[in-house]
């Protein structure tokens, strides 16, 4: 008779040093590990060392930490185990526009995004018949002074606490984060944004696209740092478009292109696929 | 006995008045032509009128131009006659790196850019060989100094005179071109810039976008203008990279988009396909 | 004080005849309107000629078609006179996969797709929430046998003549159309199907696809013929898969551009921008 | 003093069982050795291991070898050890078509693709002066009858014996290989073959591309086989294309993509990124 077989993702960070690979799969091996998928980079720019495996084992948990712990601890690692497959406790912030939050909840329903998403918070009430369309719960604050906006982020962080978030997605949210918060949910706070070839500043970014003839537009998936719209880069995706375009279809366009660029930005991260590596990120896909 | 057909191409600009298709059309009938392809565009930025015309005729250019002298006296239009395929008379600005000259010289000589090139003209000799085995002159004037500038971007004029050169290419010629020099060779100086999502400014872009973990570089043609690298762009391409890339692989991807992308936009602006709407192009592919 | 201006969208097909571009303009012209779009494509395949225009006038509908019947006749033109963005009376044919449906109905809501849908007529009832979410009539009708799927294909035709459909969209529909329907729908019915480089015969060509380690994979909408799958293309995606991916995951990717392509197919389709040529469509974007 | 760093890169493909990586792994430690890059994938369909490492060691060849000796014998593995970047001796085959010889000779010379070039060998004489260029040496050996093919083919196989040539290269080359030559040079004989969304059989395919009206073209990279244009994928690449282009257009379009998509496959190779599982390719890009 085959015991149940678990399926464990584990991700690794730390100084990069000889006989990393060798002391990580000897605990695997000892453990009773078959690795299933495995990424590794040394990163130059920083001297650290990342690594992603996907293990089979009929090991449980303890058996595997056991294995682990004295590897983990002789080169300092930062690491995580987790089981693959899991769905990833996610909150997600929406405004007015349906197209990231609809792509989101579609896909979960599908079956094609690893996540649970208890809330649905909102600082308009627009979006919540297609939460409910899709049995997501739904709350709505408005933002519309600094005292609302604080209370707006109380709230974030009460439900962060009291569903133990692990992602906050900001699906076209629309609002400056206060650095308190970026700094409270670093490393897992992630935002969409339009992108151009060249940029530009200052508001409506598609009439300006359009102004100077630009040929490509995307979107760009980035974790969220107090310095705005510059945190590290996840993902990114451009569209050929051409003198004939409205600014008005320019935002369509460019709607497409923000959905499906959130939407494999957060696929990544609760796959542990996001690797923080300073200023950016390593994408073991 | 048939007589020989001729192959114009023609385009037209001006303020944007009803009847222009039906004055333009009705010229082309009256002297016995037949349209094989025409694009039109009203820019509702400007207010002005596009248009390009290719036009099989038995008719002889003189027939042409007397049919049609009424149609642009009254519309008070910018237009152009021309043989379609006839090489455009153009001048390559190029310095030490080959890859966009090589590409613009390959594709000339295999018959799929309608260009003829009297000259290579460069601050380096590295490119004597490669102008030389496809049979191009080639001229090095070093510029070191004001003075020598000045002297290259003299002999520029010079040849632009001596040639009727059309057009004047920056194939990576990494020079600041002078505002005097943009200013006389306005609407029919291209260059080719690297792009990235988002921009960066600076010295040793790939570095920074390598820094920054950018998913897509890229390239954008553009006209010269006294604005560096601001002038309206003509034709953009991206392509993925991820974060195993280092900055010189960026570079050699950079250089392979950078190739296309001129080749791309010179190849249009032969065929009489680029047309300047203010600050942007219309493009009639 | 200035009338109600009138937004047309006009399609002309016929023999490639000299003078068709100023007869037409003529008419236009001599009915006050103004060309806001102009698309035309001579087919040396066929021999004929095609035209799109898009016309601002003041003028009704009456007057237009007065102005235009004389060059309609003389050309023997099959012609189209619309509003520019009325929503085509579309059914869409479902069956189990919910993706398609959900791209069609989402964009439709967002008001980014010109198509009002009386019915979505499924052979399985799983899609019947969706459709209810947004507020479109559903209806089931089980094929399990000859009998059974000539009934769903009458009452396919009963909703055709009911509504007036302009369009039906085969939306992973995944039954083999009789004979019979693809005759009386010829032109205006649109499919989806997977597109793989080679393309595979027979079931499951996804995991042939894996099997054969196919590094693109994606999506072809074409018009319905009884020739299984070979009717004209009207648009085409792909996107790049690896050695990583299962056939699972090749299946949902492959879902995502079923989708997109779908979509534009069916938008390009409803403001008449897809004229048939023989085998092949004529796309005017 | 510090030693001099060799780079080793090293293959390894055997069953599929559990501790190969940690075997791997502790040789390369035991060696003084640090792995700059690793990449491993497990095939569900054959049961296969493959692995690719770059390791940097002051040890030299020797040590190395002796370190992995019982871990090769223990698991029955294939394997490979060389230097990183070392140029691999590659023999090209040409007709007349220049766009795929051209860029390999552009690239290699330009640093950009670690092959070394003994022979360019051809079935016609006008790719001489460009292997010239390029200082590569040329021979022409017409193809014209089955006896004066086979005598082609026998010197195909003088070249790689005279040479120890590691990878055939069909550039082009355009002329059906016989089963016993693809035999000999099994998983080291590359050709490059258009590739077309839905596939064409018989002659010309770019006009049955054309009077089909095809929306994307592109090119396949593979293993030859004896089943013609049916081996292993290594690269595929595709563009855009639409109804205004000619066959003669699509033609130029397709060696664009022909070019980089052959470049692509052989600069994979030479780094030794391209293992084989059955019929189809493991890309350890």
């Amino acid at each position: 008779m085959s015991l149940p077989r678990n399926h464990w993702v584990l991700t690794f960070v730390c100084a990069d040093l000889p006989g990393i690979v060798h002391a990580v799969s000897g605990a695997v091996v000892e453990s009773g590990g078959n690795i299933t998928e495995s990424q590794q980079f040394s990163s130059s720019d920083t001297g650290r060392f990342f690594m992603r495996l996907q293990v089979e084992s009929e090991a449980g948990r303890e058996v595997f930490e056991a294995a682990l712990a004295p590897v983990v601890e002789r080169y300092a690692m930062d690491w995580r185990l987790d089981t693959v497959g899991r769905p990833l406790r996610t909150l997600v912030l929406g405004s007015t526009a349906a197209h990231c939050v609809n792509d989101l909840l579609f896909r979960r329903r599908a079956g094609q995004l690893p996540v649970e998403i208890p809330l649905v918070l909102s600082n308009h009430g627009v979006l919540r018949d297609l939460a409910g369309f899709y049995d997501v719960p739904f709350e709505s604050l408005p933002v519309t002074s600094p005292e609302s906006k604080a209370a707006f982020e109380r709230r974030v962080l009460e439900v962060v606490e009291e569903h133990d978030i692990e992602l906050v997605v900001l699906a076209r949210y629309m609002q400056i984060v206060s650095p308190e918060l970026c700094e409270r949910l670093a490393g897992r706070m992630i935002n969409i944004h339009h992108s151009f070839l060249p940029g530009f500043k200052g508001a409506n970014p598609y009439k300006q696209a359009h102004a100077r003839g630009v040929k490509l537009i995307g979107a760009t998936a980035h974790f969220v740092t107090s310095d705005l719209d510059e945190g590290p880069i996840i993902e990114q995706n451009v569209v050929r478009v051409d003198h004939t375009r409205t600014p008005a279809e320019l935002v369509a366009i460019g709607q497409d292109e923000e959905s499906r660029t959130l939407t494999t930005a957060v696929t990544w991260f609760a796959e542990h696929r996001v690797l923080l590596d300073g200023a950016r990120t390593i994408i073991f896909r």
